[in-house]
């Protein structure tokens, strides 16, 4: 045995070595060559976990750049811990590769994860590698850290409290419907740049972290919208016991969205119960929503005011211009 | 929108509830309805990670009971922190179904993974839930206790430790080849009692958990042996550059083992290079072998000396009754 092949050890180790490597910035990640990293947690703070995944022909187009599937899953978590006010601490992947995948795949998604690991300060702690007969499949479970005590719950809201967003809504939903099928581009008047907002808007969540500390100090509530605006919503005030109407006005449209609304009136469903947003919704009590307004607009984010919170058993109504509720198929993505 | 339709939300949502629901016993889990879990962590501990999963059609077989799969997924990560010396604290699930799994498959994976959470003391934090045109995949993140800086890692070996490992091995790998093709019984000469148990030991790993306080306090470094025992000690030996020599006689086998090695010795490749066995093998300086022993013996799991650690590049050389080093093709399970 060479010293060589020595240290590499086994094929396994040695692609772990080679593309996930790199990525070892905390030296609690023990450089993956132990079965578990370790972290000596800051007193004072909390933990706060989460878990998401992406899977190929589920969560992304098998044709999509590998750096952004990676980034998507890390991106999904990301935005979870932003809503609960968390920093980002570090992420455990596991990640299930074909056999037929060939190595400048996962040499991309290496990198592309690593590049977002380093953006978010958000550091590589360990994984699991393993070979499966299906399709690419890539669990992150991420941890984030608030002082004792402060994790932002979809519980807090109360009556009083106005129901805020960040960004925009629909858009990742209009991606999708874009990259299924290209020719709605011209059906919705969109020009190439309008088009590729939407695509890139599916492709790439962009996490509030940002507001992580504003929403901890401001909000009574919040949650991340990833499975469609009146669903979560929904989720959130059967958490608090409130009740909450959005007039359709109200609801915050990139140019995008807006025209594909305008040309196709029943995109309205798709926009609010979509999915894959990656926006916030928050509930905030009266006197902090200017602080919360001036912390958006100091991070560029926008900040949209969606209603009012009433005592109530977890009803989210949308209403139309004429204040008429409209009624969904289905409001919230689910997979079941 | 009936009251009890709000109350349990979507498809998705109402899955979680129906069979995940009774597994909450942590209050940090908030009853699996917010985006993550939150935990204090107790001061003067550090947080031991790991994770672990298991593939349809790679890690189990596709008609192996839910209850098993479920334990299986969630003891490859107690037998982590086991043999890093931590307490199990609580574990997310990330699980894949495919729209064809029927309720009854879930529901019998869930009491299994709630009976093995109760039993290891390890709590249902949070998770997600998929649907995949795949095969059933379930990824674990597992958390686990340490008092402060007491972790034991691969690299702690020192020339003049004593090498020793758990329980028996090769019996999972054997277990494996007696699934795949029942006849080898006969040739191996095994009647129904012994080969149900190298059945039970490939389907249902043993983590040593009772095992981790007293590892903590006596070994200079461990690992749990999921990848066979050779490949699995050269890189405990790679990470605290050591040396072992192992006679092949030292190596614990159980009887149906045994009996299948005499009927077949070039089995030895298997017994030694197989994996699975989710045994732990840890180095010990010489004046905390006793201690470490009578632990062993309180505990009821045999503890055997396999060698001892010299100087060296990480080489792990096993020698037959003429003490000629053994080749084997490939001295470690890789996926790769």
């Amino acid at each position: 045995v060479s010293s060589d092949q020595r240290a590499s050890g086994s094929a396994e180790d040695r692609l772990i070595a080679r593309y996930f490597g790199p990525l070892i910035k905390h030296p609690g990640a023990l450089d993956l060559t132990d079965d578990a990293a370790v972290i000596t947690p800051p007193p004072g703070f909390d933990l706060v976990l989460t878990t998401d995944g992406v899977i190929s022909g589920v969560h992304f187009f098998p044709d999509d750049p590998p750096a952004s599937v990676a980034k998507k899953a890390l991106r999904a978590n990301l935005s979870d811990l932003a809503a609960k006010g968390a920093a980002p601490l570090g992420f455990l992947l596991a990640i299930a590769l074909p056999r037929d995948l060939d190595d400048a795949w996962l040499a991309a998604f290496a990198q592309g994860l690593g590049e977002d690991a380093e953006h978010y300060g958000c550091a590589l702690l360990g994984g699991d590698t393993d070979r499966t007969p299906g399709l690419v499949s890539v669990s992150i479970t991420a941890l984030g850290l608030v002082p004792q005590g402060t994790m932002v719950r979809r519980s807090g809201a109360k009556a009083g409290d106005v129901v805020v967003v960040t960004g925009t809504i629909g858009d990742a939903a209009l991606g999708l419907r874009l990259r299924r099928d290209p020719s709605v581009a011209q059906r919705w008047d969109l020009n190439t740049t309008l088009t590729e907002y939407l695509l890139d808007r599916y492709l790439l969540p962009q996490p509030r972290h940002v507001m992580a500390e504003s929403l901890r100090r401001c909000a009574s509530a919040a949650m991340d919208v990833s499975d469609g605006l009146v669903g979560d919503l929904a989720k959130l005030c059967r958490a608090s016991r409130g009740t909450v109407d959005i007039m359709q006005a109200s609801i915050p449209l990139s140019d995008a969205a807006r025209k594909a609304l305008v040309a196709e009136p029943a995109l309205i469903e798709t926009i609010c119960s979509g999915g894959d947003d990656y926006e916030i919704i928050a509930s905030v009590p009266p006197d902090k929503l200017e602080p919360l307004m001036a912390a958006a607009r100091s991070a560029s984010i926008p900040l949209t005011v969606l209603g009012c919170v009433s005592a109530g058993t977890g009803e989210v109504r949308l209403l139309d211009a004429q204040s008429r509720p409209l009624a969904f198929a289905q409001p919230s993505f689910s997979h079941f």
